[in-house]
Formats: C-alpha cells, sequence, structure tokens
C-alpha cells in the first residue's frame, strides 16, 4: 500500500434484540453448556424473528443502516459519496445486488456499485477496493460489510435435532449484522488513517476450509447439504495466517510488534479467537478488542464493528492491527489503522 | 477515467455443444417457431448435459479455461499477474468463491482476487476495478466474466410445462460461457485501449427489471418463484439507457457517433438487441459485433466475448464503444476501446 487512506467515521447495525443462548437452544434444540464450554459465543442476533421465523432485517436493511451511522457521524451528504462497496457472503438476491438496494435506500444516483462475494476477510477487501477506487476527482467513498445467515438456520426442531453436532455447531456460531465505513483521499476530519493492507489469496492447492451451497430452481429439492466446515482445518491454519498477515503488516508499516496499542484479531467465534491471540504472541501493552462473543459470528461485518469499537477509545498516534481469515479458500486479510491527530 | 488501460489479449470459453431451439423445446416444452420469432436466439451452451442433466463444466471451470486462453495468447505466465477480478451472478457457490477457485486452477497464490456479484453490465464492472488496481508494482492483471445459470434451469418437461410463459422464456433467453482479459499499465504488447469507461448505478427509486433468488438451508424447499423479469421494463429503459451510455462515452472520448468503427451493443436476446442498435442511432459507418444469437445471453461473459470478436478485426486506430445494461437494478455501463498502433 503506497498511499494512507482515511477512515472518517464508521457506523454498525445489529437486528432485533441479543439472543442468549437458552433461547437459541429452545429452539433448534442444542445444549446451552455446550456452546458455553466449547464456542464461547454468549449472543447474537438475527435479521428474522426466531419465535415466527420471520424475516424483521434484510441484508440491505442492516446495511443501510450502518452506513446511514456512519455517514451521519461524519456528517457527510450522501450526494458527496463517490462510490460504494459492499462485502458479503449472504446477498438477499442473486440479483439485484443488496449493494444497488443499499444505495436506492441512501439515494444515491449515478456512481458505481460493487457488491463483493466475500467471507470472514470481506472487510479487509471491501477496504482494499475502496482505497484503490478514491482519486481527486472522487475523494470519499462508503464501504460497508454485511451478513445475514437467517437463509441457513432451520428453525424447526425437528430438522436441527436430526443434525450431526458438525453441522449443528454452524447455526450457533453464527450471527447477523452489519457495519460500514466513510473513506476519504485526505485526512481532514479523519479518525483513522490506514498505513498497511494486506489482502491476498493464499489457499493454492489447499482444499476449502468452508462450504456454503446456494439453490437455484433446478436444484433447490435435493437433499444436499448447505453448509459444511472443517474445523479442524480451520483450527489449525487460522492461527498460523494470522501470524503470518501479522508479520507482513508490520513489516510493511516499519513497526514492531510491541509498537501496538491495538490488535483486532479473527472472530470465528469467542473461544477460537483465544486461541488465535495466544499464537499470534502479541506485546503484552496490546489490548485485545474483540466483540464476537456478544455478536456471534457475522461474517463481513465483524472487522466493521471492531473498528467501530477501536474508534471510540483510539488516541491519536496510537496503532491497531486487525486481522480476518477467510477459511473457505484462504484468504490473508488484515490492516494497519493509526489514530489520526 | 483519467488513464488509458490496456487490454493485452482476451479468451472465451462456451461449454458442451451449442443447442438449437429445437433440441432446447423438446427437453422443457416450449415452441421453436416461438424462439425464432419473438427471441430470436438460435444456439446457446450449457454447462449441464441437457439429456442426462449432469454438471460437465462448473462456472470455474469455464472461467479457467477463459483465463487460460487469454495468458497464453499474450504469452504471459500465471505467476507475473497481479490480481484477478471475476464477474458473475451464478456463482459455484456462496464460498469459496469461484474466483478462488480459478486461482487455485491457476496456480495463482498471494495476489488478491475478487468476485463481483454482477449482471449484465458486470464485465464492464470488472473492467472498472481492474484497471484501478493496476500499479507500478502490480501492472498486469486477470479480468473474468461468466455465468453458468443451468441451477435454473428446470430440466423436467414437467415442471417447465407447468411455467407460465413469462418464466419460461428465461431458460430461453440464457446461456452458459466465460470470457477473460488480461489488463496491462502500459502499451506494451497491446491490443486495444481503453479510453472511456461508464459504470454508474441508475435505479434510484426503480423498480428491477429482473430479480434472480438463492436459496439456503431453511428456505430452498418454499414454493416461491426463483426468476423474475420485467420484460416491459426492461424493453423500455435498455434502450434509453444504451442511448444515454453512449453519448457520455463520446463526451468523454472527444468522439463523435461518426467516429466509431465498431459498435458491441447489450445482449439480452437477438431481436432486443435489434431494436437497441436502431434506438442507439449509431452511425451508418460503424459496424455491429454481437454474438447473443449464437450464444445465448450468458451474462458477464457477453461484452468479453464481443470484445473477443472485436479483438480479431480491428485496425490500429480504430474505435469501438461497448455498451451493457444490468437491469436487475439498473446500472448503466460501457467502454470506449481503440485498436493500438
Amino acid at each position: 500500500m503506497s498511499r494512507t487512506t482515511y477512515v472518517l467515521s464508521t457506523g454498525t447495525a445489529l437486528p432485533g434484540p441479543a439472543i442468549d443462548n437458552r433461547s437459541l437452544c429452545e429452539r433448534i434444540g442444542a445444549q446451552p453448556e455446550w456452546i458455553d464450554t466449547f464456542v464461547g459465543t454468549r449472543t447474537r442476533h438475527f435479521g428474522i424473528n426466531l419465535a415466527t421465523g420471520e424475516q424483521t432485517h434484510s441484508l440491505a436493511d442492516m446495511a443501510t443502516s450502518a452506513a446511514r451511522q456512519a455517514l451521519s457521524r461524519a456528517d457527510i451528504d450522501p450526494s458527496e459519496i463517490g462510490f460504494l462497496v459492499l462485502g458479503t457472503a449472504t446477498p438477499d438476491h442473486l440479483m439485484p445486488t443488496s449493494a444497488n438496494l443499499v444505495a436506492d435506500a441512501l439515494g444515491l444516483e449515478g456512481i458505481p456499485t460493487f457488491q463483493l462475494q466475500s467471507g470472514c476477510s470481506g472487510a479487509v477487501a471491501a477496504f482494499d477496493v475502496g482505497s484503490h477506487l478514491l482519486t481527486e476527482e472522487r475523494p470519499l467513498g462508503l464501504v460497508i460489510g454485511a451478513d445475514a445467515c437467517y437463509k441457513h438456520l432451520p428453525l424447526d426442531r425437528e430438522s436441527s435435532s436430526a443434525m450431526p453436532p458438525s453441522e449443528l455447531v454452524n447455526f450457533v456460531l453464527f450471527g447477523d449484522g452489519a457495519g460500514a465505513a466513510v473513506l476519504a483521499l485526505d485526512d481532514t476530519d479523519a479518525q483513522l488513517g490506514i498505513t498497511a493492507l494486506v489482502n491476498r489469496f493464499s489457499g493454492l492447492g489447499r482444499d476449502p476450509g468452508q462450504q456454503i451451497e446456494w439453490f437455484g430452481l433446478a436444484d433447490r429439492h435435493l437433499e444436499q447439504p448447505g453448509l459444511n466446515e472443517d474445523y479442524k482445518a480451520i483450527e489449525h491454519w487460522v492461527p498460523l495466517l494470522s501470524k503470518d498477515v501479522l508479520t507482513d503488516l508490520l513489516a510493511t508499516a516499519g513497526l514492531q510488534r510491541e509498537d501496538l496499542d491495538y490488535l483486532l484479531p479473527p472472530q470465528l467465534s469467542g473461544k477460537m479467537t483465544q486461541r488465535v491471540v495466544k499464537q499470534m504472541e502479541i506485546a503484552s501493552n496490546s489490548r485485545e478488542i474483540s466483540v464476537v462473543a456478544d455478536t456471534g459470528n457475522n461474517g463481513n461485518a465483524l472487522p466493521f464493528l471492531q473498528i467501530d469499537a477501536l474508534s471510540r477509545e483510539v488516541q491519536p498516534g496510537e496503532r491497531a492491527a486487525v486481522v480476518a481469515i477467510e477459511s473457505s479458500k484462504w484468504i490473508e486479510g488484515g490492516m494497519v489503522l493509526e489514530g489520526v491527530a
């Protein structure tokens, strides 16, 4: 990254009430104690009413809310925005894109809008594309990350009680939500500067750690699984790749581990994050900013939620590293952020 | 667009044999004469065996073939490529992305890979993102467009004969395929230069002209429609938006209509393209390059197929305009291309 990109503001949106493990387990027939012990996630939010199954928040709804909050906090009128990039693994439809539904809801017109199909490192991918799209003629842009996992959440106990634990764990890990940031070419009124960014495919010759299917008209009645995670591979690789990203980010930014004031680590689940942080060998002065135990893994939204939390604490000159690993076919993502004086 | 981006080479891939209207109609129970009269598409290709329903080509397979052809034609080793951008409306899975499956198949590692969820103007979106990602440190990149509509093609006559014509027409319009291009920062060995590009959301307050659903574990057994097109809106808007894009492209490039040697118009169907071209008021010296009557509408691939055909004819200094309109939530896309001396 040869140029600093600036973050003027962030915004977040979590739908509905926080759902605790007891409420979730009543609905899908799992054991709350099992979640506490092995997953470590306490609450999550869903864009559906858990009792009725009715959709309360579309992905576009959540993304629009997060974007509105970010725009409002920066006191930016939507008409000043030069582009919109939305990262998600779970769009509302295949077409139209949720990016364009958000653009419509925000009253945007005549600007380029992009939707990245992306997993856990999608926020970094959106910042990457966004930083390249900033030009003198287009000095402000909006980047958004959102996921709505409810289309993969069978709410009837009959379906879920027939599932092996390897499938059931998926529904316990995930949650819904959105985050957004206003990016700027220059530092006027900026909160954070992005001084290094890593976003690279790292899956050559390696099997996918996660597979999520979508079904069309022709194959939706086939009884094939929709979600498959190789947790052994994820447990093995995510800490290693995280350490690798962090090392490169620090080298690019000319920093040492002890120069980091904050670490925003990968957020698969509460328990997994603990393990990843341990292996990243962070200096003792770095404060961890993690949110997954309270929000569940909401994929493309999570790094935005962490950066939002960071922005309320960071002081001018303080440095943070955010790391996100996409485990479906392995992408290493991360950024070094600095508080702007 | 403040800088010319160069195209070193293109490649295409169409799966299986060309399927004529008679063979298609035998399978899905429509009338060949009806297709000839109202659609104007003669043949298309599918990534499934039409007799057995078995998948023969995944989206990643087709995209990889097109990319290999483009790389080979430019005599570029995959290791020289600095990024990969794939546009599609119909990825193989939600996760992993087909972009990363292609990267793996090509032996790429350690570069940024992006998958744009996009419709008919996705090729222009991929060129747009790609042109912004080219830097001195990363002067070569790969952009790909591909679609595989077969997941929305119910092959049993029982399903299709129960469909109203408004749904059936969808299966008659579409086809599968892929196209690719090697982009470069400078003009060494270039075939084409991109001297103007328009890519903008143009759907504020306007209903979607196309809706394609995906189904997850929770909703795949619901009998909701999967595909909906508002052909009245498409017939009304696509010619108007096409003319609008062309006018702006020419103004940006400082050209008049009579300066265009080639027009690569939107490709919904053979008949529709005729209507669009008429309304674009192209000068009589411009030659039309259209492929849809032979390939069907393969979405993100189509402009690549047209540019591939152009590259075999264009002379140094000749100029072409490519226009593609995304009608789901309305994106205007287009480029001015010039033969490189």
